[in-house]
């Protein structure tokens, strides 16, 4: 069960002119499941992406990497079931080759589409398999499918993620609808945090690169279930021109300022539903680290408590466990703030001031913290005393249930 | 139940002239239980020491740090039940109160006591009752104690962790004792691994604390439960000169060395009994690294695995999830290692070859893998094909267990 989480309704999810969806059963792992989506986009369309730092990175986000150089995109495929990572020379092979079949059924080059895999590591991807089920989602391909896709590129999520926002920009409406899927950074095997948002605002790729990078630093850089990062995590903006307005060519513009805006909401909202649907997850956490000299140390502060095991089974028992938190803190110090005061910090379990120059505020009663443990969503506020950068991350808890997922996944 | 540790018997443990231990009930915090522990050293003995790298370092680690500045050190005052960790300003009286209590009641100078703590944090050390409980730790004073003291600085751990080690230097039989406590890196509440190893050698100070540093870097700094390093953490290494040697002032020397040999020993035993006793540990895991170019590389690839809840929570399941233990190494690539060829890198489940080449190797089976798992105690080796450093690490796994001990600790 998703922490206050429930997938949108279809009619919620605006269409993205320009942009198509489809969706089929192609039997990659397992029959009866739709584990194959192809999204196509008009001529014209801009895509950039972000992608796992993961060294064992795998061969569909090498490829990616490749294909977005030249740029001129027209579709992505995206299968579940095998994540084709870990897979060495022969992954990359069929990460090709997977391109190619698309760009055969389409009519377009290769190096015009773009693969996603997500699902068991060190298993090869099954092209044939992938090639055959293309007729289908083919003739699936219409604009108002997001609904069916968020629900197609799921694993073990347990609820489909999506979202949608719509903008006027200079009289015009725009609109940007994206999916997402994942509930552990990595999952025992079937790995991976995917998310693919569009808009049919004309924007350049140069400034559709920047908003890229800059919606995913607040939002799927800024969530963690685990701790681990996938081999595949990827996050692709596409902007398909369809809107018919003038390109947006200056991120410093109104304009753009204003896309970038619904395009962030829209990736908050669905990197964190990822959290919110983690693994045996009971409880929303935002940690929310303020009064930092820089960007880095603040979310190295927020790391260290949101992947502690000992704060997270904390959050599990609803336990005010001050110690655990100022632990962390400590630890994110000796690792990455070396002048940290501990002295000047404080700290806040929602609203109460838990702990002051370096000890409990002497004001807390232990009932205040019991009190806004309890619900399923709670604040931690850090605030470090040495500067005036601020970042939040998100997490949730660590459960019984996160070790029968994760111990249980393959038996 | 701990992974194949048991206590040594009271005579296992030789005694160390010149090092004598008392033990008593000093109702700390909790009546009944022994929870107070003194160690006096004869004059002209050595201490030298490694504590916590956690910012939030406890107030008797500070002291312990100022008073080591000073040496001459005569004795040691360990009580359980209350960490006076967070504790601020007030803390830092409290723990030089305990030292000045046992300074008059044993007739030395405040400086020449060092402090631990071990037990809640945040919760303000009770210096009477420690000061009350003194005498009676005095009067319990003995050369063969070491068994009652590692009974008594025990908190949650589920056993006492001792080890002994005899060796002959130039003609003279000499004793290295030690005792440890711990069974995560920080507990719930109840913080810490401590670590009190004593020689009866003659050692200067300059050499010890050379010592104290070589064996702490293959032994209590490379062991993990949960990747949380305690506010409280101490090893501390004593050398009472009793055995009358000429004092090893060389660190090449070969009485030097195999001193050395047998401190590294009785640290790693007691390092590892952590480890073995961890919070919910079935599985005593090795992680040793090869082919590194640094020191820290190894260390850091093999924190990576070692941290990893779903790595861990595979050792649980007996599961040979490769694609987890691939991607921790890729991870830690990302962080450490931008380098790093993931072509080149080997992986072995005890000795099973499993990955090569970036992916898995073709002659293994599954079988095989799951084989390798079952043991209580398995290895994995990583070679990262680029240097000729290695490291060693030791770690439990993660089990339904650690989630209810650090869930329902409080409750």
């Amino acid at each position: 069960m998703p922490v206050n989480y429930q997938t949108p309704a279809a009619e919620q999810l605006k269409l993205v002119p320009g942009v198509q969806l489809g969706v089929t059963e192609a039997g990659i792992r397992k029959a009866n499941r739709r584990d194959l989506t192809l999204i196509t986009l008009a001529p014209g369309a801009q895509v950039a992406g972000v992608f796992t730092t993961n060294r064992f990175c795998a061969a569909p986000v090498q490829v990616c990497r490749e294909h977005l150089v030249s740029g001129d995109i027209r579709a992505l495929v995206i299968n579940t079931g095998i994540a084709n990572a870990g897979t060495g020379e022969q992954g990359m092979q069929t990460a090709r080759a997977s391109c190619e079949a698309v760009a055969r059924a389409l009519n377009v080059n290769a190096a015009q589409v773009l693969p996603f895999s997500t699902g068991v590591i060190m298993e090869p991807l099954p092209v044939n398999r992938l090639e055959r089920g293309l007729p289908g989602a083919i003739a699936n391909l219409a604009e108002n499918n997001w609904h069916a896709a968020a629900h197609a590129i799921m694993t073990t999520d347990t609820v489909a993620k999506a979202a949608s926002r719509q903008l006027v920009l200079s009289g015009k409406t725009i609109t940007v609808t994206g999916i997402s899927k994942g509930a552990g950074m990595i999952k025992p095997n079937v790995a991976t945090m995917l998310g693919f948002v569009a808009t049919d605002a004309a924007v350049t790729q140069d400034v559709l690169a920047k908003m890229v990078k800059s919606a995913a630093d607040v939002s799927f850089n800024c969530v963690t279930v685990d701790g681990d990062t996938s081999t595949n995590d990827s996050f692709v903006l596409m902007a398909s021109g369809a809107a018919g307005n003038a390109p947006i060519n200056n991120l410093q513009s109104a304009d753009a300022q204003a896309l970038l805006g619904a395009v962030t909401e829209v990736a908050m909202e669905l990197s964190q539903a990822i959290v919110r649907d983690g693994e045996g997850a009971t409880k929303f956490i935002t940690v929310a680290i303020k009064g930092g000299k820089t960007h880095e140390e603040c979310k190295a502060v927020g790391y260290w408590i949101a992947h502690s095991p000992l704060v997270k089974t904390a959050f599990f028992a609803s336990d005010p466990n001050l110690g655990r938190i100022l632990a962390a803190i400590g630890n994110a110090g000796a690792q990455s703030i070396p002048d940290l005061d501990t002295s000047k910090v404080k700290l806040w379990i929602g609203d109460v001031l838990v702990s002051l120059n370096g000890g409990r505020n002497p004001d807390y009663r232990e009932e205040q913290g019991a009190a806004v443990m309890q619900p399923a969503e709670i604040t931690i506020t850090v605030d470090l005393g040495r500067g005036d950068v601020a970042a939040t991350l998100w997490t949730c808890d660590f459960s019984y249930d996160y070790v029968k997922i994760n111990a249980d996944y393959r038996s």
